[in-house]
C-alpha cells in the first residue's frame, strides 16, 4: 500500500494494537500484551541465553533508511549474539523509544519485517516498553535456547588452534562507506553493497560447531576487536592474509586500492562468526560447514606471542580501537 | 568520597571492569560479562516473568538528579512490575544509553546505588550493552521468579469484587510539582515530597496476595488508568473517595487546596499495588497486610456500569488520558 497516513495520533494502545499484537503470536505468558509483565515457562533445567543490543540513529542507521532494514539490523545484532552462543532464537522483548516522525506507514513497514524475521526464524514477541525520544533508538533484549544446553564462551581456546571465519567480511562496511559518499563506485556494484550493510544476514549456525568448538563470537566489532577478546590477552594470533573471506565485489575494489586490507580487518556489522577449534577437528569443521551450506575460511591459528600478526609477522594493529566511549 | 576525577577517559572497558563487573555477583553465565550474552539456567518448569521498562532524561528525571536516585528509578519501575506478577526479583539485563557529560564520579554513586539496591533485594546483574546517545536514557529488562509459579495476570476479576491499593497515593507526584516550581512549601515538607519522587519505593509484596487475588498492577500511570486498564472495558469501578491512601502531610496540602483530588487520582509514579479480589478474602487480605507491616486500603468495588464512579456517582474521568504518544 503506498498512500500514507498522515497526522494520525498514534497512542500508545494503537501502537500495542495495532501494530505489535500480531507478533506475540497468542503465545501463553504474553497475555496479548494486556500485562505490564509476561513469563517465560522453561522445561527441566534448559539454559536460557540472554542477549541484548541496541541500535540508534546516527551511529547504527539513518533516519531516512527504508524501516524494513532498520527492522533487520536489530534481529541482527541480536540473532548474531544467540548463535555465538550455540543457541536458536526463542523470544524477545523489544523497547522502542520513538521521536515524533515515525508515522502510521513507518509502523507498518517495521512491524511487517519483524513478523517475516519471527516466522522466519522461528520465535516470538514477549512484551516490551515504549518511549518518547528525540532520536529513535531500538533495543532488543533476546532469548535463546542453546543446542543440547550446550553454551560456547568466548575466551576457551589454546595454543595453536584454528582460527575460522564464516562467510564473507567487509562487504557491509563498503555499503557504509557508499552511503556515506567515501566511495564511488558504478551504480550495479553499489547495490550490492548498500544492501549488505541495509539487511545484513547474521550466521545462524553457531550451534553446529557444539562439538568441535568451545570459543565462537560473532563480529560486530571488526575481526582484529573481536579476535582480541578472544584471546583475552592470553594468547596472540597468526593470520593468513590471503584466506581472508572476502566477496567477488569486495576483491576487486581491494584490488583497485580503492579500500586497504587494514579497514576490511577493523570493520564492523558483517555479523559472522569467528569460530576457534583444535586442528583435529579441521576436517570435521569443514564437513559441518560443507553439510550446512555455508562458506567457512581458516584464517589463523592462535599464537603464543601477544600480538596478532600476520603471515610475515607484521603486526596487525587496530588503528583505534573500536570504541563506543573513547 | 568528594574528589570529582574530571575529564577522565572513559572506554566502555573502563565501565564494564571498573563499575558495572561488581555488579554480576561472579554468577554462572555472566561469564564475568566477557561474553556478549549471559544465560539462566533455571529448575524444572519453573515461570520465568519477564519485564522491561525505561527512563529518559528529561522525561523521567533531571540531568541534576543524583544518580542514586536515577539508580533508584530505574529499579523501582521494573521491582514493581515483577511484584504486580506476583514474583520476586532474580537477576536482570541493563542498557545503558550514555551522553557526554557521564563521568566517573557518575558512574561510581550510580552504580554503588545499584549494588545496594541488588543486595537488599537479591538479585544480580545479568549483562546488558552500553550506547552513547545525546540523552541519558536507561533500560532494564528483569527477570523474576514467581512464587509457587503462581503468576498474576492485570484482568481476571469479576463483579463486586474488592478493589485495595497498597500504600499512599500522590506523595510522589507532588514532589515533581514542587521541583517544577509548581506548588511553594515550606522546607521540612518540601523535602519529605521531593524525597517520595527521586527515591520511591515500590512495593514488593505481591506474591503474598497469591491465594487471595488474581489480579494485581502497579499503579505507574495514574490509579485512575491503571484500573481502568484493569477492568478491561469489561467492568467499571465504584471509588470511595474518602478511603483514598494519602499521606498526612498530602492530606494537608489537599484540604489547603493546592492541589485537587482528581490530580492525585490521576498521578502516576508511586508504584504501590492495586490488587483486586473477591470481597470473601477481605479478612484474609487485611491480615496478610497486616502481618507484612504493610498498609492496605479497601478504596472501592467492581460495577457492571463502565464507568468509574465516585461514591455520589459523579464519573471520575482521566482529564486527558495518561499516554506517551498523543
Amino acid at each position: 500500500m503506498k498512500k500514507k497516513i498522515k497526522n494520525r495520533i498514534i497512542s500508545e494502545n494503537v501502537i500495542i494494537d495495532k501494530f505489535l499484537n500480531k507478533l506475540n503470536f497468542n503465545k501463553d505468558g504474553t497475555y496479548g500484551f494486556k500485562n505490564d509483565a509476561a513469563y517465560i515457562k522453561l522445561v527441566k533445567n534448559q539454559k536460557l541465553v540472554v542477549t541484548s543490543d541496541s541500535i540508534t540513529e546516527n551511529l547504527d542507521f539513518f533516519k531516512q533508511d527504508n524501516p524494513k532494514s532498520i527492522a533487520n539490523k536489530i534481529i541482527t545484532i541480536n540473532l548474531s549474539d544467540l548463535s555465538a552462543m550455540g543457541a536458536l532464537p526463542y523470544a524477545y522483548v523489544l523497547n522502542l523509544f520513538l521521536p515524533k516522525y515515525i508515522d502510521w506507514q513507518w509502523l507498518k513497514i517495521f512491524t511487517n519485517e519483524l513478523l517475516n524475521l519471527q516466522r522466519k526464524h522461528k520465535f516470538y514477541l514477549l512484551g516490551g516498553d515504549l518511549s518518547k525520544s528525540k532520536y529513535l533508538t531500538i533495543n532488543a533484549t533476546f532469548f535463546g535456547l542453546a543446542k543440547n544446553n550446550y553454551v560456547f564462551t568466548q575466551n576457551t581456546l589454546n595454543l595453536n588452534d584454528d582460527i575460522w571465519i564464516t562467510g564473507n567480511i567487509g562487504d557491509s562496511f563498503i555499503g557504509l562507506q557508499i552511503l556515506k559518499n567515501k566511495i564511488k563506485l558504478n551504480d550495479s556494484i553499489k547495490k550490492y553493497f548498500v544492501k549488505k550493510y541495509q539487511y545484513p544476514k547474521p550466521c545462524l549456525l553457531g550451534f553446529k560447531f557444539n562439538k568441535f568448538s568451545k570459543s565462537i563470537k560473532d563480529i560486530s566489532d571488526g575481526f582484529i576487536g573481536d579476535l582480541k577478546k578472544m584471546l583475552n590477552m592470553k594468547y596472540g594470533a597468526k593470520i593468513y592474509l590471503k584466506e581472508l573471506p572476502l566477496s567477488n565485489n569486495l576483491k576487486k575494489i581491494v584490488n583497485k586500492k580503492l579500500i586497504n586490507l587494514n579497514q576490511i580487518l577493523n570493520c564492523g556489522d558483517c555479523y559472522q562468526l569467528i569460530i576457534i577449534s583444535n586442528k583435529k577437528f579441521r576436517d570435521k569443521i569443514i564437513n559441518t560447514a560443507k553439510k550446512n551450506n555455508l562458506k567457512i575460511s581458516r584464517v589463523g591459528k592462535v599464537i603464543k606471542n601477544l600480538q596478532i600478526i600476520d603471515d610475515s609477522n607484521n603486526t596487525l594493529n587496530i588503528p583505534r580501537e573500536f570504541d563506543h566511549f573513547l
